[in-house]
């Protein structure tokens, strides 16, 4: 009844927080860590969660990959603390199984793994992306975290406008969310929400006029900051360091226009 | 094909961001605030989104509610930032579509509402409360919000034990969240999550501790602050108060013990 | 040889951290709180830091009131955790004892108030404004606090120039300091420093704007937070509320235009 | 009457807000950085404030140093955004010309630069230092910001005792300040101040309850957070990393125990 590692899965090489290793259980395969490496195929047909020696001694755990892990692999570097946004993305757009959501831009499929793998198994993500060197990539990470049957890539740009309608949510994380936000009001259903992720103050005043100039009602613009604490008996304090912004997330409802 | 109100739906009644009501729309009912009352059989019949004007003239919209709506509205007062918190819980927990959790405490179930939603709809949630005068309000919140088939209430002590076994993940939100530490390694699958939320940093480093003697690995702790923005062409600026601390998330996965 | 207070002297009545009151000691009167009344007249001669109880037994201490003291009862009602963001201020415009500053605006004084402390003996503040209504209520602030000598209060627009020459630093809270910024630049000593507090972003791009087109290098913006802690064994925690934004400080210096 | 640059004075040699040089002015001798090198005597009786271009053409600017400049230099590399604290404990302590000050551990000197900066010229620090090894560049860091006349460096281990009577305040930054309270309340003026700052939460509790069981009021932790923003038209955005984490202040005032 305990589920076992197979062939072809993925599987989470744990070290420490910090280092861990999202790898392909390859029968006969090495995977090389500045620890030593690990014969990967000793690992098929053992328990999620066992510990593994590196041919240094260094112990590793064989942990089953979650949605965060998938989330913060697909990521490129400059993004590394997105899970948090991602996790308030989700929750304030309101999405769950069953939802229709359309996303742009796709990128690396980060957010794109997020928003499947929470709408399905009746939901359905379209996610537009206008570069066409990140559509590769993203399949390849939709593939990895199980998710790709949920998403349709569309290589099109969504400031053109939205194929979609009725849909639940439109989340978007681009440069210039404001040139969408009049076709989102067309595509969204009457209530539905809007939830928009930018870096710069610039980007979210421009959006924040758009939504209020195209019927959007409780509009709201937010931060989200995580600070990890080091908990040690007698030296328990904050970490030292932390990434001070991600990008500031930006809410809205649709309305009927007066 | 679009979505209308029907008789007995709950509606938020949207005045402003800080202002929203969650209402049953009840035929024969008035709903009255301090800007006036709105007559619920007028919205009978009416597309989600649509604006009604109060007895006074103040402008309301009936939006359809979502889960954050939800899970806000079950909330005692003390509690008021909390959504963040869940959104965060959700994420870590790997929880989705299909999960079986078990939690504890139910409290007002505003936290069980929440995971309930994001694993309907083959998952089941499982929730602990003590406290036999949280268990019909929780009921309450939890049918209002459509997910009450996808959680089965007990009235138990958690620190005594989890009844259930290969669950995928263990999340606390009470007292004494070290009590449980070695029943949640038990009910866990291998390598699935345990995640507590607490107020103290004395809590915290307890449940910590249990954690390490527990055979987990992976344990972070960290702490999640929202800021809102007030965004106003030339008056552009963070708003003047927050939420300081509601508590601390530590996460950990289950390893299997040397 | 231990420090008595006399009449007329101002006594910081402390009933708990926030709960204090900055009271003149006159021999016949008496200060009336929500917890009883005390006859002030019993203070004098008394020991600074000597309990003393009301009228109702509530027990309050007579502290001898520092510059914190002086400049929290000086601002108004909007500003209450001003005294962090005027100790950055001290701190990053250079001043100390013998300095000469310019001020703008005066306002009730509070800036102008820790200005004056840090300068004296030998040095001395310039303090503008235009509001001619602010002025008896910073004078009253700054006779309060011992600091009147070494304040010069001009009510005069410091958009239309500065009159000293050869300050040490040019220190602004007022609603346009990009319109100051040249002239800032005339009145400061080669490689002297100006500070800028503006509550929004707008204003903070505008002066930062001004400070590169008018020969100021080491440019930088920041904003301050603090969050106090409740220490109590078994219960230690951030507290549940804190000011999310005072003001952006904005920071340069002077250097020979190219 | 403007102020030249003289031999053997001190420069700040500015290359952008992380690169600066804090530099003796000697007249045959070459600074050497990444961009090239600058030869020192080339700034003998020019005027503070000059821009001056190395070897490669770098330009740099040679600046005035400020007491953030010194207390910033008199760092060890791990605490390196020391100033914002430094700021709040000298403005909480209420010191200021005049003041006596009794401190501990000096360490590098950095919050003893300080200390004796916003004494002078009438008021004196008492810094106590059991690590003999430190004296030395406590020393050399004090008379390089020309305060060394301020300050009396006690190589005394300040939990056995405090030597003065009747100071203004006690600063504390050491392993064990709970260890020291006792004394400091011989040692304060009555209604005079104790602000310690540590790293860690334990520290932190066990200084407070030793405070409240020896006649303190007023007590208070806070912990103070700065976060740079990024200003630029169009892009402008807090900065993406920060400091999480330095320490704790605790503050309070003495009182006649009961």
């Amino acid at each position: 009844m305990v589920e076992k590692i197979k062939e072809n899965d993925y599987v989470l090489l744990y070290l420490s927080p910090k280092r861990t290793y999202l790898v392909k259980v390859e029968r006969e395969k090495e995977f090389h860590t500045h620890k030593g490496f690990i014969k990967l195929g000793e690992l098929v047909d053992k328990e999620y969660g066992i510990r593994i020696s590196s041919s240094t001694g260094a112990e590793f755990v064989a942990l089953k990959p979650k949605i965060r892990d998938y989330i913060f692999k697909s990521q490129r570097r400059t993004q590394i603390t997105y899970p948090k946004d991602i996790a308030l993305i989700v929750m304030f757009s309101g999405i769950g199984p069953g939802s229709h959501v359309v996303e742009a831009g796709t990128g690396t499929g980060a957010l794109t793994t997020a928003l499947a793998f929470y709408v399905k198994p009746s939901g359905h993500v379209y996610t537009y992306e206008i570069r066409e060197e990140f559509i590769e990539t993203a399949k390849k990470n939709l593939t990895r975290a199980n998710v790709i049957n949920y998403v349709e890539i569309k290589n099109k740009d969504i400031t053109k406008g939205i194929d979609e309608k009725e849909v639940d949510a439109v989340i978007l994380d681009m440069a210039t969310p404001w040139l969408v936000v009049s076709h989102a009001y067309q595509a969204l259903k009457p209530s539905s929400i809007f939830v928009s992720f930018s870096p710069t103050i610039d980007q979210t005043i421009k959006t924040v006029e758009a939504l209020e100039q195209n019927g959007f009602v409780d509009i709201q613009t937010f931060e989200c900051l995580t600070r990890g604490m080091q908990i040690k008996p007698g030296k328990t304090r904050p970490q030292t360091l932390m990434t001070a912004h991600t990008g500031y997330i930006t809410y809205a409802r649709k309305t009927k226009k007066q």
